[in-house]
């Protein structure tokens, strides 16, 4: 390797040293008969001075965007008006004495440095060229050190890795699986794993104690804005332990996580129990960031006159309202926009105030009362031009929800508490009743244990049953789900019967794990965090796709390989499989 | 967490301290009306002891093989007779003071210590209870700690993990793709990567400089007795290198890997050219862990009476010879039996003499002069009591490979030189033609560079044409191919034009490297390093099932979760999919 350093690394320091550097023409320009280069490899940038007296000054005055060269040189000085205190080698320049164009390069669609002002699919398409923009390397390098750190610290507090299996047998997880057929036994398919569960709780029955991966995990879904059909878990599964156990290791690691990114974390973190979650923020991922709580204003308004509210009270639902801080000065259309919102999520309307010096005023304020006006005011802390916002609705989840993204709204405005603002959410209810189908579904996971002191009641009243799950959030991001898991065969099995899986069905699709729990598994828990997103949040990214190297579009296609593709009709009868044809 | 512990590690060191253990029943017995328990984890067994004046006395007498207890007690120092100088905790034991059960187990179809007793078959449909056996626990553990000595030590040399997709599209490396039919596009599907070649190519075009991954990589073959669907490999890529950067690279990284196991390498390692090895050895992956070296005997029978020998070197052909330390005791089935190796190895016969006191025997030897068989005799170095064997054919690549799996055999008997031999086998050819569809084929990587000096050859004369592939060998494992690749699309497509790629075919089968190429790809090179066969070479197990968590069978079959497997007629309409009927 005839390199002897990375361009951004030749500062004053190496002074009057020969080095010899490795990169992309960045841009070029002639200046009074000088040429002027700068080269750029992952590291920055450094500017190349070819004097014309050199023999290969020609060859130098040929290039253009991207080619490649090696350059070796002398670093010098900057003439005083040259420098360029911006830039780490900004006081020096590279003044060659040998010159080679390693590569040359087409003309390309877009500059690197200008890849964010392409369309998306012309970035993904050209990939090679957007990942040269040093934002983009940037994400990925903090990718590395984020992966890097977490496997420290898990191999530190003795988690193995353990590699399972890509290709495998569908884990029920409520989203739909990617099917591999078989060569060898036509008619049969693998699945993508949508996560390394049933394998992680197998290890724990095979006493690996503590296992981690980072594992590759596939959703054949509808895509939404920001999934991916494929993305990155950091998995890990524990025996022998508690819930705190759990948050304990996944609060360190965090902390690790953060130190990679130069950014300090206060542990423990905050436990919010979904209901007060529900009830302060409406939303089971708060943005904590901000103060701003839902207040439950049932009482303000338990001898209302004003239909609506009384309706709803009689019928045993419930009333929230929210400060705006300020909306005393949102227009007409401002207002009708968060009322559009909230109906979005499920309200049928939104009541909203304005408070004045010596009133409170807006269209519905002639329903109410003047005390209740006053009791309202002060229940949401409102001040003079502030507004007051007042949802409601029969089923109390319902206006929990919709006040919630009312929250969401209105935090914009206000200024940030912390700058991240971690949080578990705990207590989760076990199931949940879909009626629909007149069955109990996991409200998270098939797998999270009950509460023991709850077991005698699962069957009796099943909604009541609490469960060992938990989430962790961070600035209104889900970043994880976790829990403790059923141990037992038998409680495992009466969850799923709940859930109406006949004990046949039950061991058809999830036998591998209900042999391991009765053949002595271990009292066991885990949790998966989601890797890209936690990237995405450090690297301040709003999109996944900033922080993976090739990610596929909304489509789930892949503009730069093209895929998916047609294959060959050989392949498919190889496979016994053949195409339906479509009207 | 209540467990204080692990079991091996409550030694003498923590004599009269209170512990808490967890863990499964190893063993049980009940002397003299005391309860003895083995309790087992994954660092080894602590013996506990049950009083029968204890409150828990009857429960702990229930326990059975598998159970999985928590125990509290005291430790202390075990009666004389009792201690055992062969185990970590054979000179304490622990004094139960509570004790619980944590979960049961059914009765199970064998014995954890047994487990490599029973059939492969067996072993993988209750894994969970086989990777409860020592050993296995102890291959994942070395398997963990290669992979995190591998990645800390390429993290240090600069390298970058970046993670390439599963999801995408066919890399045509020889072997069968997996596929994944897409629901969003029906009649299109993605491919598993044979190996993230392609991408990681394209990732040196984007400048990252240095990456690596430990990747999985899937390959549709019919499988022979040890290769599996899916294998992990430490697969890494470099910018502006030659091949002497990546083999000191990789030799580091050996370094690490075999300290981490505990062992010594000395490193450079040896450069044998392929020729040479071939030559030498009659392999590309000879196992340099023995002496012995094919002898190139057609000197010796230049005037030969012998009619095979003299019409193979009329026709250009070539003879071998190998010495069979003591083979003079060889029995006529032993040397039958090597007939039927060479054959199997496409040898016509093969030549068998016996060394005695005065005189070389053998049914061939009248066909020899005196002369003739004192010169082979000092050729291959035989003494008095060894066999010499000695093989011909027109093709010389032939004679050498059966030759080669001769010695393979011969070298059984002798004593090794070292544990551990590594050598690079370097100057492969570019190409080698393929008769039968009258084209030229990459020797191995299409993407490998021609040595530049060659280069003008590539039309005229493609035999000629050397690379910069190299492979690592090991103990006679091939364990990482490797090389320089091109980095100029013209002269990628001059080789895909010589192995009958049309450039439209070229461009859709390539498409994603070819247009990185031509924008700037910079000189690079890497190389595949097979993990599981490095974990199962420093384990010292012959089949690398035993260093993966959940493999498949030699019929790609998952025994534990019972895939691949049916899927519901609506998962396949929904893919746009049907099966073939067959007949």
């Amino acid at each position: 390797m005839k390199r002897t350093n990375y361009c951004a690394d030749v500062t004053a320091a190496l002074l009057s040293t020969k080095q010899t550097l490795c990169g992309w023409v960045n841009s070029y320009r002639n200046h009074g008969g000088v040429l002027f280069i700068d080269l750029r490899d992952r590291s920055g940038i450094c500017q190349i001075v070819v004097e014309p007296s050199r023999p290969f000054f020609k060859e130098a005055s040929a290039v253009r965007s991207e080619y490649v060269l090696e350059v070796t040189g002398i670093v010098q000085r900057r003439i005083e008006g040259a420098v360029n205190k911006n830039m780490k080698t900004g006081e020096i320049e590279l003044v060659a004495e040998d010159f080679k164009v390693l590569n040359t390069s087409v003309q390309l669609p877009f500059e690197v440095e200008n890849s964010f002002g392409v369309s998306e699919e012309t970035r993904l398409k050209y990939r090679y060229l957007d990942l040269r923009n040093p934002r983009m390397f940037a994400n990925l390098y903090l990718r590395h050190r984020i992966a890097q750190a977490a496997r420290r610290y898990l191999d530190a507090n003795g988690f193995i890795e353990v590699e399972t299996p890509i290709l495998t047998r569908s884990t029920p997880e409520g989203a739909r699986d990617y099917l591999v057929p078989s060569r060898v036994h036509h008619g049969e398919f693998y699945a993508l794993p949508q996560s390394p569960q049933m394998f992680k709780q197998t290890l724990m029955a095979s006493g690996i104690d503590r296992y981690f991966q980072l594992a590759r995990c596939f959703r054949d879904e509808d895509l939404r804005a920001d999934r991916q059909p494929e993305h990155t878990q950091i998995d890990m599964e524990m025996s022998f332990v508690t819930i705190d156990d759990i948050h304990t290791i996944v609060e360190g690691l965090m902390t690790e996580i953060f130190k990679t990114a130069g950014k300090e974390l206060k542990t423990p973190f905050i436990k919010l129990p979904f209901e007060e979650a529900m009830e302060k923020y409406g939303s089971d991922k708060p943005d904590l960031r901000y103060r701003l709580e839902l207040k439950n204003a049932s009482d303000v308004f338990a001898q209302t006159g004003f239909k609506v509210f009384a309706d709803v009270l009689a019928g045993k639902g419930a009333i929230y309202a929210l400060r705006g801080e300020k909306a005393g000065a949102y227009s007409r259309g401002q207002m009708d926009k968060l009322t559009e919102l909230v109906k979005k999520n499920g309200a049928k309307g939104l009541v909203w105030l304005k408070v004045k010096a010596d009133s409170v005023e807006g269209p519905a304020a002639k329903f109410f009362t003047a005390q209740e006006l006053t009791a309202v005011k002060e229940l949401v802390g409102a001040q003079n031009g502030d507004g007051i916002f007042i949802g409601s609705d029969l089923n109390k989840r319902t206006v929990q929800n919709f006040m919630g993204a009312l929250r969401k709204e209105l935090v914009k405005e206000l200024p940030k508490q912390c700058d991240w603002a971690f949080a578990w959410i705990t207590n989760f209810p076990l199931l949940e009743y879909i009626a629909e189908e007149d069955r109990w579904d996991a409200a998270h996971n098939p797998f999270t244990a009950p509460v023991e002191e709850d077991l005698p009641n699962l069957e009796k009243d099943p909604g009541s049953v609490r469960s060992y799950q938990f989430d962790l959030v961070l600035n209104g991001n889900e970043l994880a789900s976790g829990s403790v898991r059923n141990c037992r065969r038998e409680v495992q099995e009466r969850i799923l019967a709940l859930m109406k899986h006949s004990k046949e069905e039950a061991a058809r699709r999830f036998g591998m794990l209900l042999n391991a729990l009765e053949a002595g598994a271990p009292p066991h828990g885990g949790i998966g965090l989601g890797l890209d997103r936690i990237t995405a949040l450090l690297a301040g990214e709003d999109s996944i796709r900033e922080v993976i190297a090739f990610p596929k579009t909304a489509q789930a296609v892949c503009p730069l390989t093209d895929s998916p593709n047609v294959v060959d009709e050989q392949q498919l009868t190889d496979l016994g499989i053949t195409l339906i044809q479509e009207k």
